[in-house]
């Protein structure tokens, strides 16, 4: 049960973008597993992807692609990841991409194949060359919900968000979809997410509002640590609104806001319905020398499996954060300096508890869905903050039966 | 249920060390949970503690100690940790220290306390002081296996493994006793294991041969990458036997040999009787470019909750291994390069699944109780070995209930 996972708002259009959706039999459950994403001419695009080295065959592919020419198609299949293929999972990406560019009479570099899945099965190429007519036959603008919905594997439900404001008088929309349930901790990108806006900004510049935005958002979340092999966000702007944003302005600033906003918003929806969450959890790191060390402590106590199964429990076990960040291997750490806190209760300081701890406060606290963790370092000015969740049978139970 | 956790042979005596258990009220259930170990006058002693920051007050008093004189007793509780208890902490540590050397007639410094347990609560230092007179009038050579059941926690089996080997026609002997289940994932030594040998020893020499072995034994198994506050393992050389062990010398190489075969012994039945463990998992990295990608490869593996549930569920799911590897940031990984085994089986090479490998095949190593996973990385020379177990539903229930 997803952890206060928000209802979900209009997913606006986007002028400039189209989008089809259909079944061709990739995963077994009779649901839409095959998407197509056109973009009109004129759209420039940014994409940022997963560091996993096994990375897969379509994400080799799409940053090819990238170098050569213009993206103006998205392929996006959902039940199988082609990665650990060889080198024929990329051919069948290669084919994949033949297709639409055929179908569309364009360049195979302007299409972006990208996969979400099972790892290390061949791609079923025959039924996907079948439906992508299919694909290109039903493309409207009103479709970003059903491609929500396409993309899932594990998800038990579709991510996204809509943002409209207001650029020199003229409004500018923004929509942005995602995925991802496990295997997440994105490393330069998450498992598939999807982002248009219909400003009109130069390529160099999107790229870098969305790699800054990325960062700041699905950078900072984790699930289980485990960075995934196809972990990919890609954004396009078709500049259909008329609004033009350059570099340096304060309709960048405005822009880049509303972008890293939509995308931290996507991000915590992964989490909120990461497998078997039943919390979420902020944690955030506060005073450190540096921000790698606060990064480095944020994840070892969202990676260790005794604080994520004490949330599960509901139990302020916080012996356990301690230990965590005992452990992070901070150089020098003093430890009669740090403090620990659940939203506002004080669990430790001095190097034990707070002598205003009662276990009636930290239990009242723990009884939430959503939780805040910080950690006061006490040696500098740097800060992080990052999403996880807590360790539950059903994650267990879901990634022991995920093949089965 | 312990994964093939092996049936503990007889821990000898070890002439010039007596032992002996009481229950003390420390821990809730009434089983022995305090142990006291006398070492003869003339003992060497040498110890590894935990490298946690917010390691315990026990372990900080037993470092302080070490410096100050020549240990003569080993004072342990099973129950509570006395770690993040500040200030009180200390000095609960310091009166059990007094308390025994009043009893003996000895310095304070001769007294190295360990605790283990619950972290941030108070020890029952009353309780403690009452049954100190008890274990002093107690002490007997032949308890070891009595102090192997003293110290555990949530262990199900206890722990021990004797030697005797012969040197210059004498025989030595080697016992030891270690616990520990979960938040393992000892970083120079691991929760409590005490060691000692008739052997006459320096104690800078075997200061240096308990650090060797601790390095290739306890530093090398993780049950949940959580490194405890209170991982302590110590050793004594009584002497008693007459056999003298200098450095450089066979008797060295020999004693050495027998010491970390006695360490790994120790190690492994930790991850065998690990919480919740269902699996006994050993991962192999070969040909790495030196030691640390090696290990940093091991433990990725070791850690990723997917690869651990995979095994849970006897699912030969090398997808995971593959992420895995991939994410483990070995810089310039050529992934046609890497080679992933399940015992003799292949699964990956060349970026892909291995075109001899069958479902059948991978499925036959899994049902084992006992798993081998070999990654040949092909940039090096460099190997590590480390042992890990499965995540299961019982580690989660353990650790969700553990102070409920």
């Amino acid at each position: 049960m997803p952890a206060n996972f928000p209802a979900l708002e209009k997913l606006h259009p986007i002028d400039g973008v189209q989008i089809a959706t259909t079944y061709a039999q990739i995963r077994t459950t009779p649901k839409d597993d095959f998407t197509l994403f056109a973009l009109a001419e004129g759209s420039t695009c940014a994409a940022t992807f997963t560091q996993n080295a096994f990375c897969a065959a379509p994400v080799t592919l799409s940053k090819q692609h990238l170098t050569q020419g213009t993206p103006r198609y998205w392929l996006v299949n959902a039940g199988n990841a082609n990665a650990g293929t060889g080198a024929q999972g990329m051919q069948d990406a290669q084919t994949c991409c033949q297709t639409v560019a055929k179908q569309f009479s364009c360049a195979p570099e302007a299409v972006l194949p990208f996969s979400t899945g099972v790892i290390g099965q061949t791609l079923p190429v025959v039924q996907m060359l079948n439906a992508i007519p299919t694909l290109a036959n039903n493309l409207a603008a009103d479709r970003w919900l059903a491609a929500a919905q396409a993309i899932m594997t594990t998800d038990t439900k579709p991510k996204g968000v809509s943002i409209q404001f207001d650029l020199n008088g003229q409004t500018v929309t923004l929509t942005g979809i995602a995925k991802g349930a496990g295997m997440i901790k994105p490393n330069m990108a998450t498992l598939l997410t999807y982002i248009a806006t219909d400003a009109a900004i130069a390529q160099p510049l999107l790229q870098q509002a969305l790699q800054q935005a990325v960062k700041h958002s699905f950078n900072r979340i984790s699930v289980d640590g485990d960075t995934s092999t196809n972990d990919s966000c890609v954004i396009a702007a078709t500049g259909r609104s008329g609004v033009i944003i350059v570099a340096d302005s304060p309709a960048y600033n405005t822009f880049y806001c509303e972008l890293e906003k939509l995308c931290v918003q996507l991000a915590q929806m992964i989490i909120r319905d990461a497998e078997g969450a039943t919390k979420f959890i902020t944690i955030q790191i506060e005073q450190g020398a540096n921000e790698a060390e606060c990064t480095t402590v944020a994840y070892t106590i969202a990676h260790s499996p005794l604080v994520k199964t004490a949330f599960f429990a509901s139990d302020a076990n916080w012996g356990r954060l301690l230990a965590a960040i005992g452990r992070a291997e901070v150089p020098n750490l003093i430890i009669d300096a740090v403090e620990i806190y659940l939203d506002d209760v004080c669990l430790v300081r001095q190097g034990g508890i707070d002598p205003h701890y009662t276990e009636a406060r930290g239990a009242k606290v723990m009884a939430q869905t959503d939780i805040t963790v910080r950690v006061v370092l006490g040696r500098g000015n740097a800060q992080t903050t990052l999403w996880t969740c807590d360790l539950s049978h059903d994650y267990v139970s879901i990634n022991a039966d995920y093949r089965t």
